[in-house]
């Protein structure tokens, strides 16, 4: 998962016209503001399907860790598929941005930008040093995986040496 | 270098607070605003250091043919350090990004957002289907450098296959 975190004067959007993936919306849905915000750009990626549990969780205690921080109790989750090139289904996202929704709910006012439909937004970023915030977050699963790719790469790297002197 | 590019009703900014890495700049450059723009943000990785040349025209290139989609001679350059978690060094990055000015002056009204500022900002994206789009660009070189490593991990393996089979 890619978060971008804006702290935000205001973030407002609305609907303009659906893409194939585009989740189904009612009216209210089509537009929404909030002013004095943390506005969060998600990008759910398709490795984010092999731990679920985890990066909901950890993209949760980030964004109320940042929120605290820019002492905000108003979060836009904004679906934002340019943060990755390895983006997840798009029903996996919109099951997740509404577990998302659904968890900071109690503690938080809470928009959610409607997924897969083209959007015009205005948004205004306060420009302090905590206005602005990239976070990744991966499955410790994958990590692991990585890091023996790269175990494998660094012995086949060794035995050429070998081989060669 | 990965790219967002945004078509904007406007894009504005503000210089708030310089950091470690600020490139110096004089009163005039501390604000800037364009109307009916192409917004650029860019971010400028440490893989481009190997292969600038390309980098840079093929970034012109891009820029270019969606100005000419979207129809504007404006574009605002916006370095946007949270499109990448591998930044090249600030003073190539900041060198980039003066040479994509230069080259798409000539045919463009074009501003420029200084490096290495805290900036406040605000933008208003138009929504329509060809007003959001994001490009990565990397040197063949590179590409062709993965690809090599890819071939070692699956030779590796296949010595693994053999030993155990
Ligand atoms: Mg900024």
């Amino acid at each position: 998962m890619q978060l971008l975190l804006i702290h935000s004067d205001y973030i407002e959007y609305e609907t303009k016209k659906d893409t194939p993936v585009a989740e189904e919306i009612d009216e209210s849905f089509k537009k929404g503001r909030l002013e004095e915000a943390l506005t969060v750009f998600i990008a759910v990626e398709s490795v984010d399907e092999t731990g679920r549990g985890e990066v909901v969780s950890r993209a949760v205690a980030d964004i109320k860790k940042v929120a605290g921080q820019v002492n905000t109790e108003r979060i836009m989750l904004y679906p934002y598929a340019h943060l990755s090139s390895d983006l997840s289904s798009p029903s996996f996202a919109v099951s997740v941005l509404k577990e998302l929704e659904e968890i900071l709910s109690p503690d938080y006012e809470v928009s959610r930008a409607p997924f897969g439909w083209y959007k015009a937004f205005r948004i205004s970023c306060k420009g302090h040093p905590l206005s602005e915030l990239s976070k990744t977050i991966r499955p410790e699963k994958t990590e692991e995986i990585c890091r023996q790719d790269e175990e494998v790469v660094s012995e086949a790297l060794k035995a050429e040496d070998t081989a060669t002197s």
